[in-house]
């Protein structure tokens, strides 16, 4: 045991694995009902208390509401997924090509989070050996915001199906900062039970005992 | 408004903004008392259920308990660090000095977060324009441990200042498995009110209207 007055009280801890297990990749459930300004900058501040290295916060957040800038990267992701669905074959095709995988016009806002990778000046502190530890901290954002969102009975859907070149020219990403992930944001009819592409068969959750190892990786007993 | 069904009652969602705003990187206040084999795995799967790009579940987690193993990465640790603290100039190499920057041997436990990037093959749904969004997915399971653990009264410290080649070795992590976060887990004395670099006066937290932009990065109002 710890010190008792550290954890998390009976609901407030179940509030949090709620968060994590009911969170899902929303794609066709989103409805058209506006999030209230506030409540956006209340989940984009979360996304900003996660850590980063060196206390770098290499994040920003592009906010899209614009149906012309939304249906530019729609575009994006239609072109990027005729040429993803040619590398599968066969009935695996024929699924992928039912499945939904974004709801970029449907979700009434677009969130790009992205990374400055020269944010405060060439030296951040613990970067010195992985450069890309700016970038693992900007998904951590990505998690925190999505998980805030599930407590707030929001959606998200992240969309990595098209060419972030592309997206960049869209946003006006300038060349140091990485689009991270753009996200679809929006209230929801439902979140489905499991992952939709669990239930779809494409892929079955694997068992977390296969995920583990002691000491060393391929080592599964920790004698 | 949404389905405010979906939505979590004030309790558990007040858990999910404390483990948010109350999570820190641990580094100094780490309990020898050890943490229960179930927890652990509890906080495991919690990470297990984070998003992952197609479903692909790339993660495996090395549970390090040893003060062998320990030991060499703590090495590992000493001998980048040094490297690290001679970019910093006057006042803040002194300060670099003085700052604690892990706590792998006071940790009962350490884990190593990886991500093998040839997991389920080599299309993965989602993948095929972004090939590091297996990365991204694996950071987001380090922050989902890192929140659920926060509500156990767990502290986790991200240790990212070694040479990733030479953790590969002490591991026994194959070439196409990349390690991600070397955490060390464990019971603590407190959680700091606020980040430790923030306190140092390392760095400043930024202002979050900063980190917004509206439709095309750089534009700041949403007229």
């Amino acid at each position: 045991m710890g010190n008792p007055s550290l954890e998390f009280g009976v609901s407030e801890k179940q509030g949090v694995y709620d968060a994590i297990y009911k969170r899902r990749d929303v794609r066709g459930q989103f409805l058209p009902n506006p999030i209230p300004e506030a409540l956006l900058l209340k989940l984009l501040d979360a996304a900003h208390h996660s850590g980063s290295v060196g206390f770098m916060q290499p994040w920003s957040f592009i906010i899209v509401r614009s149906e012309q800038t939304k249906r530019r990267v729609k575009q994006l992701f239609e072109q990027a997924n005729e040429a993803a669905a040619q590398v599968f074959e066969g009935q695996k095709r024929q699924l992928y090509s039912r499945l939904r995988l974004e709801g970029i016009m449907e979700s009434p806002i677009n969130v790009c989070f992205t990374c400055d990778r020269t944010r405060n000046g060439p030296h951040v502190l613990g970067r010195h050996t992985i450069a890309e530890t700016d970038v693992y901290s900007t998904c951590c954002a990505v998690q925190t915001f999505w998980l805030a969102a599930r407590a707030e009975g929001i959606g998200v859907g992240w969309v990595s199906v098209f060419e972030p070149e592309k997206l960049r020219e869209v946003l006006g990403i300038p060349p140091h900062v990485v689009p991270v992930a753009y996200l679809c944001v929006g209230y929801v009819s439902e979140f489905a039970t499991r992952p939709e592409l669990e239930t779809a068969g494409w892929q079955a959750r694997l068992p977390l005992e296969d995920l583990i190892f002691y000491e060393q990786w391929g080592k599964k007993t920790s004698e």
